[in-house]
């Protein structure tokens, strides 16, 4: 099973031996969540709503369905969003008087809420999120996780008392996503989407793209100022301090929870199949009993005692004493669902009252004494967690070229690379740029301007920026 | 604000004060859940979810929408559901060639990946479980977390080699709601529901009812016993240790966190506001600093003290350091938040290193040296806990009357009493009842048979049960 020669075999694979997703759902784009990968997108979504929490976003659900009327009422929104989105029209054997729709994503669900809510600059800022899933009507080919017609993200939306204040929430939205990215240690660019390519409404956009083993660049998180247009729209106002009444300023951002899921099994696994981050790994340990002829008891014996430790200090571990396996169909079973650290007991481990560890990711044994195993354990996570994040840094370094000429981008687009480019700026210069090479421009650094060393990579004139040009989902 | 008096104005009110719940969403029967509403429910479904997934309930997430033709392959399922579901129609500008409905439950969404997924003896049995809105376009009257056409509620589902497998799971169903409605010291009826009220599709079904302070009886928990039904619908078989094709027997159960979420409201709240049980409460203790003149930074100082030891014990606890309010006010929002323990510091709890401790349940003050404070703080988790118990069960135990004719049941419903009568167990009588009297039979006790202690009370031939009858939501 060789992931970078065939990453679509592979992860279809993965995805059915690992149980993250069954894509046999009998309606197009819509899939299930199986108990191993839903544990872990869980656990993502845990961790960033902690974070969130932290950071004064209150918890909140609002409905699925919008109303007509509502969904409207922001003109660039609907324009955005018309063509995709799912409606339902009757209930029961009544047709509906107005038409619901199913979220694409809520703005247009959430500001008749702001609207009531606030009223005075007291009530601001205010912030919460969701976790959920949206519907989009997808007419490009699905694939589990990355595009689906359901997806699981979550939403977060702020309300302040003028742009600065948004443009704060910006920054803040930002480094929340990248806190939790970084602990799975994924990498990514941060780019300022092309004005063409922003969300529908706002007044601009960002988002992290990640690569991924095919070469098309993984969108797993967008944060975008909105600044007064949807409070303008939805007329959400409150009075100042001197009794004037404003429109508020507001941000949004989202996470991907499946495209976060996808990106950790695409940029972790290996040709054995998951390899999870500690953090995020639903059991961290798997512990796998090696009896001889005579030996069963005391291993067995041995083996619980070693689950009770890790058990007791709060590592997620599992003892695989399933006796109609081998050890060895063990071994492939945990690696292809990416449990961090095996350990291997034998009649030895039980005489030096010692575990065998071996680590996932490099398959790496190592010795531990009884008393120092959990210590080693730990250790071990953490070697195993930078080790992922080195990698996936590293591979993002070594996927990004850079084209002085057309030629030599359409070249690196063969090769599936993110190349970066010399760029006008104009918006149909990167409608040509798409139609003469697979790829799409991605936008620009936001946190650090690079500047451009020629001409515009398709007009010849003054380039204002270096794009980053890729394939995508 | 009168809790008992009137119910219905004191429940809107705590629900916007105390943020749970905001109905104003513009779709009927669609609510918002608000911050401190949602942090309850997420803990209520971290519990139960907890639980499930130690009796080997895998999570997993379907699709929200069905095809109608999976809907419709079982036919008393279908005549159930099918006057309340909400359909799919349209996809962006096209008309879709089949439709979709949104889940009402999930049984026809799962089935046919059971049927997949289960292909011998050895995949059995099968347990999953998954936390989700189900949508029912209710008719009848709309309130929120009781009755709402979106509700959240955790739905298990599993399959068995054989009906007796199936019957142990629907006991064990039972324990696992039960052990989550006890931490929530919630009283019930566990009920057998008479055969005309079972669940679609099921061949029998099990409920937990709650009393409610305004005598309508809530449906917090269901478990049903579906057989071979859904089985044979959806063709789902397995090979068994002979080699022959059989067809599984399955279960399903699900918990309403919306209504869970509404009883303990109902359940513990009193004429200030909500009362939490500690285990849910998402701020377990608040800390009022409430400092004299010259004293002010020697009790914030201590405040902040208290704080951290608390919360380095892993108490949930806030402090309320808001210049804005005076304490009274403080003491009466987090009253109506219903904050277990309130600790008031002033110059003298700084002196003698002390904290003043206010229970939440009955106001009661009490005294803690800093140094016993963790485990004064504690212990009256526990005691209000234990009293909240106490006091559900004792409710319960007098809102049940016993009734010997239609006129003494017609009076006791008035009272909105739940009202134990004797019954010949025709349904015809149970419809009749309905005629007469503004209650339905609800069912009989599952755990424990009780002998009828004289005739049908409607028809007056030989009663063959005892069954319980209420006013509904």
């Amino acid at each position: 099973m060789q992931k970078d020669e065939n990453f679509s075999e592979w992860y279809d694979r993965v995805l059915l031996e690992a149980q993250i997703v069954d894509d046999r759902y009998p309606v197009k784009g819509f899939s299930v969540y199986l108990g191993w990968g839903f544990s872990i997108a869980k656990r993502i979504v845990q961790m960033l709503e902690e974070r969130l929490e932290e950071e004064g976003h209150q918890p909140m659900q609002f409905p699925v369905v919008i109303p007509e009327d509502a969904f409207q009422k922001e003109a660039e929104h609907i324009a955005g969003f018309a063509g995709e989105v799912f409606w339902i029209t009757h209930a029961g054997e009544n047709r509906l008087e107005r038409r619901l729709l199913l979220r694409p994503t809520s703005e247009t669900a959430i500001y008749p809420l702001f609207k009531i809510w606030i009223r005075s600059h007291a009530d601001l800022p205010l912030r919460m999120h969701q976790t959920c899933n949206v519907y989009r009507y997808e007419t490009k080919a699905t694939r589990p996780l990355y595009r689906g017609r359901e997806f699981l993200w979550n939403e977060a939306h702020t309300a302040h008392v003028d742009y600065e204040g948004a443009e704060r929430q910006v920054r803040k939205g930002v480094e929340i996503y990248r806190s939790v990215y970084d602990r799975l240690g994924l990498s990514y660019l941060l780019l300022k989407r092309p004005d063409f390519d922003k969300f529908a409404g706002a007044v601009y956009s960002l988002a992290f793209d990640t690569w991924n083993p095919d070469g098309k660049v993984n969108q797993i998180g967008t944060v975008h100022e909105l600044g007064e247009n949807f409070a303008r729209a939805f007329d959400v106002t409150y009075e100042d301090e001197k009794g004037v009444q404003r429109h508020v300023s507001t941000t949004c951002y989202g996470m991907g929870i499946g495209r976060t899921l996808a990106a950790t099994i695409a940029h972790h696994g290996d040709d054995h199949g998951l390899v999870l981050p500690p953090v995020v790994a639903p059991k961290q340990v798997v512990i796998v009993p090696i009896p001889f002829k005579g030996s069963e008891e005391a291993v067995a014996a041995y083996s619980r005692e070693i689950e009770a430790r890790l058990s007791g200090a709060g590592v997620r571990v599992v003892l695989d004493d399933d006796d109609r396996l081998r050890p060895g169909e063990k071994f492939y079973k945990w690696e292809m669902f990416g449990v961090p650290v095996r350990i291997e007991v034998g009649p030895r481990e039980v005489e030096e009252r010692s575990a065998t560890l071996v680590r996932r990711d490099t398959l790496e044994r190592s010795k531990a004494e009884l008393d120092g195993l959990i210590d080693a354990v730990r250790r071990l996570f953490d070697d195993i967690y930078r080790s992922l994040r080195e990698r996936s840094w590293r591979r993002l370094e070594e996927e990004i070229a850079e084209a002085d000429s057309l030629d030599q981008l359409r070249a690196y687009m063969e090769e599936r690379r993110i190349v970066k480019v010399n760029w006008c700026g104009d918006p149909d210069c990167a409608f040509k740029l798409k139609d003469e090479v697979a790829g799409e421009v991605r936008g620009t650094l936001w946190e650090r301007r690079e500047e451009p060393t020629g001409p515009c990579i398709v007009c010849g004139d003054a380039a204002k920026e270096v794009a980053y040009v890729s394939r995508t989902y």
